[in-house]
């Protein structure tokens, strides 16, 4: 691979020269900003000495945040901070890129804390990673391309990620010496990613002082036990003293935690967040906690309201530095679904909103999809009758963070439009108030600058990527329907009868499961404003219908299809929109490098044969259940 | 472990005093058969001299042969040869364990090869192994104790197996080599065997002249792989100079093979069978070819038919020491499948018998199954009008072979009452007109002589059980309905929509698959006798109607049921014999081991979780397909 030619592996950083800029000469305060400014116009083909930029440090900013003035005639970035001046730079590179050359700018990021969890085996394999193998292990050890690590850390940086984890929440007993035996090699990561202003985050094993410790319990009321933490912890901040703190899944999916010890969540994460209060650390405690081992044929637990359950009690009970991070949706990254009731809903204790960047149930960079138009709807998703999500960021939700999609392929995401979705999680952390129509505009205009007429085609097809994926998957907000373990491709029934709490019992005459409180009763868990929506059938939005309710298929939807109906035509629309996209692809073949053209083409016929797949099993699976024909006459195998 | 001491380990050889008969005075032909006669007679307790038992070798009775004469005055035992006077050990010391002290006796087995499969890895792990870890490698090279493997040669031998593999035929690059680099390995295990009469096989990677000797290709017709593989062969032989040969898994789930190369099957097997050809060995081809990438929408091909469909219009191109080693159904190793076509439908073609002891989807040693319920019903299976597979068993099926199931757990198979699929593998091979009560008679005599209040109640409980277990599982002869790969417990619709060609295609309506002639054509496949038995649902045995049949939920059936009422009740009456089975066995507490007692105990427990699984999975999908109650009203979770 020749790094510096291939097309995927510069993603949104493409070289020039194609710009018709005169060209600049930095100048002001000196440090990486300063190099990374020199290097982005030299990359970007602005190498002349006509226009002075001028760098500065201003404490009146703020932290993180940056201002970009004047013109042609000279221009000044100013910083809040270092990290602010960075962004700056970054900043100013972007629209530079985009065509901008007058500017009277002042950004800041909405959350604090901008984060990616890299789910990395230490053997190197990527947990739910789709795009080859760990950036940052190999065969058992730390072990990376020192240069590719500092590009990635440059791609970063660039959309203001300025955390990362880069070992696997499911910590096996190795991983666990992360903060012990293999400090230096954290270390090492640390120190490749720091002139980024990007901070370390370690994922940490709960049972590390019995794994490691010698001692006989993990119990967080243990006084050994926080000794223990408390000692390892300053042993870790003495090697890395800007340690943004460890990540903790605990009492999930048969991972040891504190309620397996007969502790609360609460004292699980406050006995972490206590060793690293004392170095200015965070416990980044997930609340995905729930019985994974549930009975199918038990219609009282509802899997969805496990997470408001365990936590919302003990709002008040966690120490100042834990931050709870909560998935985006109480089931687990599905293509549709309600945001979680918990966010937004605890007044004392700081929250993470945690997205997924990796198509897990989303198409696996096989099959293009958009996140940013979910995470759009996610922002938007209201909290009260007057807040929106959106509005928390920064404020209560004072951090997001993402699963990442990066791997060792030479593009980074497997899909190459798939870095979008990268692109969008750092731009709409730090802005959340951008559209995706804005947010893939950007991205696009930046990745194929040099490819005009393919520009636009591509926004459009984007954008409307998730919505052709959600057609041809699970049905209005009902969720799963895949193949068990991998999660790609359908599978009606495939987790219909397992322990994992995920049901949609359709059976001839209906599907889906009550969750107003007439049913399992989570609506409440929502603000009453919010509840009601859901409560009702008619003002639940019906793009996610099915997540609430029980119909049968004859329910009229308000197009006037019958559900059943509209889980059949959603279904030959998503394979016809998917040889769509085909077409459009095929037509920019002449305004695309080879090889972005090539392996775009190849996934997106992947796309197609999922795509038919899901069509034909989720309407031979409604039709053999059903015994009505599409009212249309297409084909349906019996 | 104390090997000695534990009941399970001894399985059918257990140990004494409990005998009331005179000691006696072994003579005449010295050897491995005097040893194991001394040997035996002291395990049993027989240590005082009264009766002589001459042992004598005469060839007049024909190999593997034994003739046993006399009383408590004096008793012969002569072997037509050496195997024959071991079989004839064996045969006394098992009937005088039994009580018979006056014996007139010529026995000879029916097919001349009793061989079990080991799907050993040679990582040490079984595939589809339920009893621990392989006897025979460990962490990637053989490795085994040495004594143990002696006992298990001993199990083997004493119910007349006479031939081994004890590598996986799915043969990976490692164990290739154990005609190679690891021949001496292999010749280590021949020896342990070897007194026991029982040979080696080796199961071969049909790559292996691209894997390890260099050559670009493996195609059969080829003189450079030709020569490699006849050179080989007699590198082995060199070693090994009594080996049984090799088997071959080639063109069979992702396996390479001649048909990969453009070549047939008899060309691929003629290869290997030349090879050992001088040196009297046998090629052993299976034939498990199918499409195993069908498209489940195809309606036309029809798995079942592949074997007879591949290999009988090569009858009579195959050399004379192949033998075709063809699965007893069509399917694979289902609770219920009509005998394979193939089987006695060639002229000029030596054929194999392969039944599976390891219980892959009949209960993984969990549940309690009886496999020589259901072999007895397969040497039944009429060929034609006038012969029953019964009939070919030493004729054109000279050699019976098993997939084995023991490992390393200290009784040898997990479930104790296991050992008696074991034994009755050996005993059926060396005579299959022996019935199921038999020798599941003649294995309970011999395991629990020393617990005889318990040995009724076994006999029945194990008799019962195939029956109990087809109950609870996938109805009529449908087969699978597994939960994919690992195949324990239910899922209906678990191979459904997957590649396999194992579908119900069950509907709101009907379910199962026409393979009549009306259908996929599969019967024409058998005998006209057969064909017409199997075409007419009136005449079609009703245990296996959903094998060859599309019938209505409202299918009438012999005893009044409907189909739908008859899947309700057969697997709500599976969990109440289950819980029959538990209730014997408890009360047979004061009259077992302990050891004994509480392991099967376990076991049964499972199998009662995995019954009710099964009932209520089952009665649930098809309720939900319906909408149709359970005519008595039981539960059935909607």
């Amino acid at each position: 691979m020749n790094k510096n030619r291939e097309f995927g592996y510069q993603a949104w950083l493409q070289p020039g020269p194609k710009l018709d800029f005169p060209g600049f000469q930095p100048a002001g305060e000196k440090g990486f900003a300063y190099d990374e400014l020199v290097r982005g116009l030299h990359r970007i083909g602005c190498r002349d000495i006509d226009t002075m930029i001028n760098l500065a440090l201003c404490e009146d900013i703020g932290p993180q945040a940056y201002k970009i003035t004047g013109s042609i005639d000279g221009i000044t970035i100013r910083g809040g901070d270092e990290r602010g001046l960075l962004y700056g730079v970054y900043g100013f590179l972007s629209r530079l890129r985009r065509g901008q050359t007058s500017f009277d700018i002042f950004d800041k990021p909405a959350a604090s804390r901008r984060i990616l969890n890299h789910w990395d085996n230490i053997t190197g394999r990527i947990e739910r990673g789709y795009s080859g193998k760990s950036l940052f292990f190999k065969d058992g050890q730390i072990g990376y391309d020192l240069e590719r690590l500092k590009d990635y850390a440059r791609l970063l940086a660039s959309i203001g990620i300025n955390e990362i984890s880069f070992n696997n929440v499911n910590v096996c007993s190795e991983s666990a010496k992360l903060i012990t035996d293999y400090l230096p090699d954290t270390k090492r990561i640390a120190e490749i990613f720091r002139p980024f202003g990007i901070k370390i985050i370690v994922a940490i094993h709960f049972e590390s002082p019995v794994l490691m410790g010698g001692l006989s319990t993990a119990d967080p009321l243990d006084p050994d036990v926080a000794e223990w933490w408390a000692k390892t912890a300053a042993n870790v901040y003495k090697e890395i003293p800007d340690l943004a703190g460890f990540v903790v899944k605990a009492d999930s999916e048969f991972r040891a935690g504190p309620m397996s010890l007969g502790r609360t969540q609460a004292d699980g994460a406050n006995l972490i967040a206590r060793a690293v209060k004392p170095h200015g650390g965070m416990c980044y405690w997930r609340c995905f906690v729930y019985n994974c081992m549930q009975d199918w044929r038990d219609t009282e637990t509802d899997r969805p309201k496990a997470a408001y359950d365990y936590f919302y009690p003990l709002d008040g009970h966690f120490d100042d530095n834990v931050m709870l991070q909560i998935k985006h949706g109480p089931s687990d990254f599905q293509v549709r679904e309600p945001n979680s009731p918990l966010l937004g809903a605890m007044e004392k204790t700081p929250q993470m909103l945690e997205l997924q960047v990796t198509q897990e149930y989303t198409g696996q960079q096989k099959d293009l999809y958009a996140l940013a138009v979910q995470w759009e709807e996610i922002f938007d998703h209201p909290i009260t009758d007057i807040i929106a999500t959106r509005d928390l960021i920064g404020d209560k939700i004072d951090a997001v963070v993402a699963v990442a999609n990066a791997g060792d392929d030479s593009n980074w995401t497997g899909h190459l439009l798939a870095q979008a979705n990268t692109y969008a999680f750092g731009r709409m952390a730090w802005d959340p108030s951008l559209t995706a129509l804005q947010v893939i505009e950007e991205w696009a205009e930046l990745t194929f600058a040099n490819y005009p007429k393919a520009i636009r085609p591509i926004i459009e097809m984007v954008l409307e990527s998730r919505g052709v994926y959600e057609k041809y998957n699970a049905p209005l907000g009902i969720g799963w329907m895949v193949n068990i373990s991998h999660h790609y491709g359908p599978s009606v029934d495939g987790y219909e009868y397992m322990k994992w709490g995920t049901y949609h019992r359709a059976d001839t005459k209906a599907i889906g499961v009550d969750r107003t409180t007439a049913g399992t009763g989570y609506t409440a868990q929502y603000h009453p404003y919010v509840q009601a929506m859901y409560e009702n059938k008619e003002t639940c939005p019906e793009e996610i219908l099915l997540y609430f309710h029980r119909l049968p298929y004859d329910y009229k939807l308000r197009s006037g299809q019958t559900l059943l109906q509209y889980i059949y035509d959603t279904h030959f629309e998503g394979v016809e929109d998917v040889e769509g996209f085909i077409a459009t692809w095929e037509s920019l073949k002449e305004d695309l490098p080879e090889e972005a053209y090539t392996s775009v083409k190849e996934r997106l016929q992947m796309q197609l044969a999922n795509a038919k797949e899901w069509r034909d099993v989720v309407n031979s699976y409604f039709y053999r259940k059903t015994g009505i024909a599409d009212a249309k006459g297409r084909k349906i195998y019996e």
